[in-house]
């Protein structure tokens, strides 16, 4: 692991990503020395510092080590932390903060070739995401739901659970972003209110836009999943997972999830 | 500072605390070597565990390492953060988390006094809490919506900021409960979707009891507040500070507050 350019395990404890979740994550995959999608993921993450007027972390050492990082790894993945770094006066931020950076490269996880093949199994969690505008979209380090919401199932079986906002719309799953597809077409959640906005949900609807399928951002009501004929789940690891049970309902992984499974595996960035 | 038991200033980087916000946090005032109300913060602490599933600390430690680190203030903060340790893959806890124990003592921040005597200046936050029914009351470690809201304004002269919903109720401050005065009566809002319950807000409560004046813990609307004859804030550190402004408003620190601060210094459990 790198903190601030210097190989390190430990966190000054004083640090602000500790104390509050002040800071914002990535994860990448790693493939023959490469973080995958390297642009969109720095872009995502300055977004995000812009978003909580963290200032920016020097994005050339953060590229320089994500590389040296990576350089041996055949396939791995790669976290990146940046924290609005310590000091300032409970929850007022100093007035010149200085970033922490946090690198590490972690083994790939061994998820089992038939997801991305056969589909999944995913159920509907009973925890509902709060809506919070100022922090919807950005990948921050506040991720408490989620660690409820994946603590509600330990069934080996089940590889992701759904999860809606007080309204009933449905948003995201704990770790993936959703698209549905009904009457042919895409369809994704909103992400005004709360949920990620993944850089593989972007790739989805950009590799939409090129094979000419109508994709459309909106919110989605539990109600309408019924109506789907194809559900998705989609992140930077696990690319595409088609759905193909939710709670009891079955499902089969279907054409145009293959498509955009397909196309996707051609590009890279 | 103690990790564990050990004296140290760095965290293992694969901490929850760090990468999720995995944890809960407690703030005292120290007088004497003697953490003040250490058994209502060891609870709440405890409380928060369970809500979280994480299981308890070591709480022999942990009251062993907080009287070691206060003995020798006479007027200091000390902070406990618990996290759910390292490990589980993802969002996943492992199956038997082994928590951290972080333990701190900090200067008394330097709070002038006419707060407390002739009030301090608020504002209204343009931030809104989220609802989040499964988080509130506790004080864990998910705190972005403070440091956004206390990042709103820089004035010296303005000490407090008011956060309401996005029902408009208002909830708390950015780091200390509200009570309102009116028609002689208690008023301090429901916390149930949102807010940190504070040690401070219940000895109030207990205290107005005490004292024989009806305190109601109900939803309070922000067009509410003009019905006030008096507002005050409250927190472990700063007991309670009478409202003297509310933006435009002015109001003079009442009999009510007076009262409730009185009684409030005569005991300290």
């Amino acid at each position: 692991m790198l903190i601030n350019g210097q190989a390190c395990d430990t966190l000054n404890a004083q640090d602000r990503g500790l104390l509050y979740g002040d800071g914002l994550f990535e994860t990448l995959a790693v493939r023959s020395g490469t973080p995958l999608r390297w642009e969109r993921h720095l872009q995502r993450l300055l977004l995000g510092c812009e978003r909580l007027s963290i200032p920016d972390p020097d994005v050339t050492a953060l590229t320089v080590e994500a590389l040296r990082l990576c350089n041996d790894r055949t396939h791995a993945v790669l976290k990146l932390i940046v924290t609005r770094g310590s000091g300032g006066r409970g929850y007022r931020a100093p007035p010149r903060p200085q970033p922490t950076r946090l690198l590490s490269c972690h083994p790939w996880p061994d998820y089992p070739p038939e997801h991305a093949r056969d589909g999944v199994h995913v159920r509907l969690c009973s925890t509902r995401l709060a809506q919070q505008p100022a922090l919807a979209g950005i990948k921050h380090l506040n991720r408490l739901e989620q660690v409820l919401a994946r603590a509600e199932w330990r069934d080996e079986e089940i590889a992701e659970g759904l999860l809606c906002d007080r309204d009933d719309h449905v948003i995201e799953a704990t770790m993936s972003n959703l698209f549905m597809v009904s009457d042919g077409q895409l369809y994704t959640p909103d992400l005004s209110d709360c949920g990620v906005a993944g850089i593989m949900r972007t790739m989805i609807i950009e590799t939409a836009a090129t094979l000419g399928v109508p994709c459309t951002v909106r919110p989605i009501t539990r109600a309408e999943l019924s109506d789907a004929t194809e559900l998705l789940l989609c992140n930077s690891l696990i690319g595409i997972w088609p759905v193909r049970q939710l709670d009891a309902r079955k499902l089969v992984p279907g054409p145009l999830t293959h498509r955009l499974q397909q196309a996707l595996e051609s590009h890279h960035d």
